[in-house]
């Protein structure tokens, strides 16, 4: 795996003062003590140096990779998918497949699970999957709550069949429960509400009701969760990580609760990135393996909730 | 297969008008008589229409469908993704995965055969593609060339694996010219270009070099359908028949020629309905199908180039 950090740092502190708050809000709110801002790279330059940093902690090169999947919730244009931008800064001469695969923050589980069969069957014997987001442009300053979770990050990951079958996925789930399609939405900027033709600029920026959305997913995480374990035929004690969506500070201490998951076990990065959408999940996944927490043969969750709204999770061998 | 068309219809005469330019010149560039226009609809609503007489087609409903897919080159808004505002109008109550896959043009294509593996190894039973593209509100007047091709339309299509092995893909192939990325591309809208701090229209619109995109694919298609064919261990004469992107009236025609495949066995609907973006090409297919061109049994190609600039195709027996 690897991952790209756009250059500026932005604090909690600093939005405190930004968002006229008192002093140690933001942090309190998100749980996020730094993030980081593109404000000089396109999510096509950070997604293609989070690749390159993967294929060289893969130990291989781009000449091996059979297609670029990307997996992310932002899109840097409307046209092409954002793949194609990613496949001209990495290989412009080698036409392998380039395409998007989208379920909000979500995306990165979706294409893993989803390109999984590719490879199994043969059909790619290597690829790569990079989800590269840019949160920061379309965030709403009215909106404090949501305002101070997110933070712009990418994270890849080479994905092949392993020599042996000593390593591969488990289980795999996702479930949309659509009565909440809109309790998380950017409304403007495609083809419902065209930017030429609709000019309510809060409707081209981020949009959630936090409190709605933790209540619907809180109603179905459990099930969810269980016949994903049975499905891997373990239980949370056999897990050596779960690592969730970082979605904020408080949804995750209470999926760590309602869930039972020890800390030891819990994969919580969000204080230094932030909830950065569909990057989060291969971001927080990329630090544990790079830090030791999770090592080759261990039995890793992947858990999430998206925009959807829609409830995803893939129990994987490391 | 099923396919919704808006019910505005706008006849190429009034395109003449709209543009000021010589009667007969907007049927003349693009080939097309009438098209659609999403007037009174959104993307979700025609994508459902079109999954609802899919399913009816197919003798099935949603209660036996495992996942929606929308494969879409436009997005209704940029949060959720599409898929997951046509679950909400098909089948709230029941919680199936939604997802997107995105390759601009050839989205139905990279969908149909990424979920093939899915369904093939038995992780969905049953699911539904659908592509919904609204193109009308993103068309430039000041680029009357690509201005006159395009429709609106939405086309579904069931997959499940078949009881006996008498139908199939035989063949599946993509691949992506990113030197052309830019050759083709609506550049504002995302997170490159913000609505809100990005002011000038012309880059919330289409925006395409037509020639340059016809020479690039010009040079790779015979290789590219030739391997397709190999892998497939037919030849043209094999097909029944090939279905294209709809791409216009013009490159339709040179791609028939430089391929040598004869009248009989290449379905044009494009005069019809237009470019429909991803909708073209199961539009096409269920025209076909409709019509009895295509009858259970028969080798079908699909082939398309798309924005990335990429090239994909497929032979199936239907």
């Amino acid at each position: 795996m690897g991952k790209y950090l756009p250059k500026a740092i932005v604090h909690s502190d600093e939005i405190d003062r930004l968002l006229a708050v008192e002093p140690g809000w933001t942090k309190k709110k998100s749980g996020v003590e730094k993030r980081h801002y593109a404000k000089s790279e396109t999510a096509s330059d950070m997604g293609a140096e989070a690749v390159k940093k993967a294929l060289q902690n893969a130990d291989t090169t781009l000449d091996e990779i059979d297609a670029i999947i990307c997996t992310s919730g932002t899109m840097e244009q409307p046209i092409p998918c954002t793949a194609s931008l990613i496949h001209k800064k990495l290989a412009p001469a080698r036409p392998i497949p380039a395409f998007d695969i989208n379920s909000t923050c979500l995306s990165f589980v979706t294409g893993f699970d989803l390109i999984s069969h590719a490879v199994a069957n043969g059909t790619y014997k290597k690829v790569v999957i990079v989800a590269s987001e840019i949160a920061s442009v379309g965030l709403n300053r009215e909106q404090k709550e949501s305002y101070v979770l997110f933070g712009d990050a990418a994270a890849a990951c080479v994905v092949e069949t392993a020599d042996e079958e000593t390593t591969g996925i488990l289980a795999a789930k996702m479930e949309t429960y659509s009565e909440g399609a809109h309790l998380t939405e950017i409304r403007g900027g495609g083809t419902k509400y065209h930017p030429n033709f609709h000019h309510n600029e809060q409707d081209f920026l981020f949009d959630m009701d936090g409190q709605k959305v933790f209540r619907m997913s809180s109603k179905v995480i459990n099930p969810f969760v269980d016949e994903l374990l049975q499905e891997a035929d373990l239980s949370i004690k056999d897990l050596k990580a779960v690592v969730p969506h970082q979605a904020s500070g408080m949804a995750m201490r209470l999926l760590q609760k309602k869930l039972g998951i020890p800390s030891s076990q819990f994969i919580n990065v969000i204080e230094n990135y932030g909830n950065t959408i569909a990057a989060s999940i291969p971001l927080a996944l990329c630090d544990a393996i790079e830090s030791g927490k999770i090592q080759r043969g261990d039995h890793v969750m992947l858990l999430g909730t998206s925009a959807g709204l829609s409830l995803g999770g893939m129990i994987f061998v490391y």
